[in-house]
């Protein structure tokens, strides 16, 4: 089969052929319909300093959001059938330490499998993975893709009350640009949302963002405190990882709010004025990783249910799998996923 | 009356006669039987950077953690009479804030007023507060006077799970070492404390904790590792404010643990590893101020009742009012509080 | 002042005239604006079985739902002033209570006033309450005088999960109907509503439910089976009292799911299949009584900030307060609220 | 093997020669090393009204509550080798449905596997089980062989607060005696227990309960009441099923209270003062049933390596497999479990 792989250290990556993957008993193999490329994914390719730190056992397979059909199952797979088209959960976890046994397994403790990071990716005609990675979902190929942002998404919405709630969404990459969606349909009361780039921003409010923040002209603290009255917003997903913007969140926040990092930061991080402004107003600061496993799919799958969310609008464009250089280039400042299509 | 003024910036405090405070409709003033001599008293006394910046309205007598007497009441007091015996809560919440309207008075959004920072202490003959600032309890006066620390600690707490969970508390000053018997009380599976001083560790090691740490002379974080079989720990208070006490907490927490911060960080804080340990771990990081409004008091008067707390453990050496300044030198090492009595 | 008074047991009230009420030193005097009639005034009224049961000490001026302008305040009044227009909250708390002081201060445990039931109530041109049963609040006379049940069916809700979840609203009174709209707005997934009168029917449809159950034609767990492909919904608002209703609300839950009773039961409830629908499928049943002060409040003045809710939809007629016997005759069957107007 | 199967209908059960179960890929044989006797093995052998209701598939090998050691793996156990001492949980969820999916494996809506109830059981010498229903533990055989009903013990707690709360457990069979023991440990203010038998009630004092009411000679609320000035208690634990008790109880919690339903309800259930004692103070009723996959089991094993329980307070007697009909008759009023050796 074809497949992306990153074969060594620095910029780049090969198009090349490659045995399709032997499933164990607990796998299932899955024709990849559609594959999105990521942030991350772009990452890898560029070799940027975070890519370095992490421990990529190279040659590997790229790619991690993908939706595909189940064409061959493990003697031991019970819940999945060929012909069944199913999303893919990025991690895998051991499901024997105990964080995963006290109900995270999203975050599993012990040496887990993050699909396209340890293990081989969806850049490719096929991906093997355990049945435990693989969720049930009938959608249009390239929207299955995008999923697993969703379902990020998502995650980070249930860490705050919504319902009624002021957000807001620092920084509108998709996973941003979702949550900002995913908000106004779960509740929330007004969502304000930041970004740099005027594609994007036009893209919040297409979305139903109530104010959108240009983060170059505007200044993200005085908009939030004006469009609350001098309260600061409940709850803040942080997707930038930019120091000046988590300061200016910190700034920004209600007293006893929640802010959600996301966000990859690549060095220390540096918090002015945590002990006033964070200490002592009992702020929440914490991050996610991932989806909980199955609890954010399942929320998610009710969601989608009610119509409401109109997926296609996070797909921008659709690149043959060869053509991978390409969709990179042109990832870079699209509002939404570019589709691999293998 | 006695009180001790601070009368100006700079070092020092003066003993010195002032009116008997004349208390409102919805005041008690209550004749201070026992007031203890806080840390931040001391950097109040020293005028250190911190307080600097803050804005104290001087002239202002210090201190604000006391038992005393009730002596007389405002016309519109309804549930105290002269003769009832009172802690203070030092956090004079608004009640007509969002903050406080919403359930979180203790962090009151709206000029809340704080005892011996922005209205007169407790370091007097008398005190006058609201009611709703008047805590009935029935104790020895000295021990009367750690109620109000003794609840801060207990707050802390209640932020995350305690029953059958490992906890580290990092600084043995009176809190953290309140901190640890009360985690033993509630149930705590294993308690870890750390502390630089010797009679601090002594006296951690009296109250229950399962193992001490010197800081100077052992590493936190494999002391930690080892003890928890390199899960690290459920949940952990931190008293030092100290930067690299506070990296090498969240080296030292279990996946999906909780850090409450609670020590004064006097300057900008810097995280080394936050996306790799805190991110990606899911941690939740809070922080705490003052106690709850008053569910940490009902918690606490329910806990003291079992009997199973001798509050006078924390009860260390007691001087006259007069004697302030012998009582700031004797504070510093001590395991617990020092008492002053008018 | 003219006021609606139940004078003595029996079926009945009388129009009368009363001195306007004098005010202490923490009350405000409101003048009425607009005030409502909620099914428990009729059933005062008709001095049902239930009522008989309650110790209501007569005379006692009826009504409790209402909207007025603030005309006098007391001594001690600090947070309104004349001309501030208030909804009332229908619970006065001790506010000294342990209940109070642990953080449910409006199902107080000690002899709390209750408007229209123990204290004089709102069927009067004029109104003496507590400030701090006193909420500010700029709305239309009529809608302002529905805010009190809406608070009460938002506080329903937040008994549960609402984002992206089911739910079942069993009766639609004007509360049940409240209850359908704000599930939406809050993000339920699907709403199923039961009533047996079709005008409140086509009510609930217009109002966002999703499927609409006729009690008298049509099996409510069947329909309810059906819609969630057999799981049942995750939490159900039960509102009829109705102990055929009850048992059919048991069965109808998924695992786990959560029932809020509202509804007003008036003899001993027998549960059929209570350990094996309930208990082995760890349903939460809990009931509300009003609604949590202030935090409903605040949401719900967030939710109508949004302007996503036209309050008018709950008004259904109006009549003067000398018409109260038509106004009670009227309120029978129609689908929201009957106002009168002092 | 030998083995006590339940073969039809009716009083009894055989001491029979079976052949040792051979084990799919994903489950493990054990060699049972202890089983112990459960109240509902008891009705079972008798065949009461409740198990009529069930569906038992006859003929059924008895029991769930054992230890024992793995003797054989499938081919696809991947946490488990011969040799690993264990004790089995006795729900065995499908997860796959949206109920286990959603995070509550232990109460399965998809036709869950129960151990002895739908699924041959511990009262031989071997049994098999999926790798997921096996715990690994450590500890003597009859002390692992009552893990099981401890576990149910500790879940139930956990539905609502203990630290520094007043709770009762009605009802002292093995696992309300647990409860009483666990609750101290996890740091309950007082503990008030219910029982008609004296051994029972000697047991429960021994324990740590604070007080023990006799149900023959003493009133339940009046001593709830007098031990709680008036307040009723936090949480109940509800052990009898009995109506009697069960309606005592709802007068007996304080406003806002949690009930915890465990005990076996064989009839319809009529509460008398519902509305008023339940649904206007807001108190939640829920139940349980097993314990969480596998939450309650890691909470249990950091409770259980504190070294704060005795574990063997709660084996009364040991007796030969093939004596079974003597365990029964001797289980009847010892305060704790009988064990059975294969």
């Amino acid at each position: 089969m074809k497949a992306i792989r990153k074969l060594e250290k620095g910029v780049g990556a090969e198009y090349v052929d490659l045995p399709t993957p032997e499933i164990a008993a607990d796998e299932v193999l899955v024709k990849v319909e559609a594959t999105a490329l990521c942030k991350s994914d772009v990452d890898v390719y560029n070799w940027t300093p975070v890519v370095q730190g992490l421990t990529l056992p190279l040659p590997i397979t790229m790619g991690h959001e993908f939706m595909g059909e189940v064409v061959e199952t493990g003697a031991y797979v019970k819940g999945l059938a060929a012909g069944d088209r199913v999303v893919g959960e990025t991690h895998i976890p051991c499901n024997h330490c105990h964080v995963c046994l006290a109900g995270h397994p999203h975050i599993c403790a012990n040496n887990m499998g993050v699909i396209g990071r340890n293990i081989d990716g969806s850049f490719a005609e096929y991906i093997k993975i355990p049945e435990i990675a693989a969720i049930k979902m009938d959608l249009p190929a390239e929207q299955g893709a995008v999923m697993e942002p969703m379902a990020t998404a998502l995650h980070g919405l249930t860490k705050g009350e919504v319902s009624g709630k002021t957000i807001a969404v620092l920084g509108c990459g998709t996973i941003g640009l979702m949550s900002i969606e995913l908000a106004k349909i779960m509740g929330a009361a007004k969502v304000i949302a930041l970004s740099t780039t005027d594609e994007k921003l036009a893209k919040a409010s297409q979305l139903g963002a109530d104010r959108v923040v240009n983060g170059k002209t505007e200044d993200l603290v005085e908009v939030i405190m004006e469009e609350t009255k001098g309260q600061g917003v409940d709850l803040a997903l942080e997707y930038t990882g930019s120091q000046t913007v988590i300061n200016q969140m910190i700034l920004s926040m209600r007293t006893a709010g929640t802010c959600v990092m996301i966000g990859m930061i690549d060095k220390p991080l540096t918090l002015e004025n945590y002990m006033l402004k964070a200490v002592y107003k009992e702020l929440v600061i914490t991050g996610i990783f991932g989806r909980r496993i199955y609890q954010t799919w399942e929320l998610l799958k009710a969601i989608l249910e009610t119509g409401r969310i109109d997926v296609s609008q996070y797909v921008c464009d659709t690149f043959a799998l060869a053509d991978f250089e390409k969709a990179i280039k042109a990832s870079k400042s699209v509002p939404g996923r570019i589709i691999l299509k293998p």
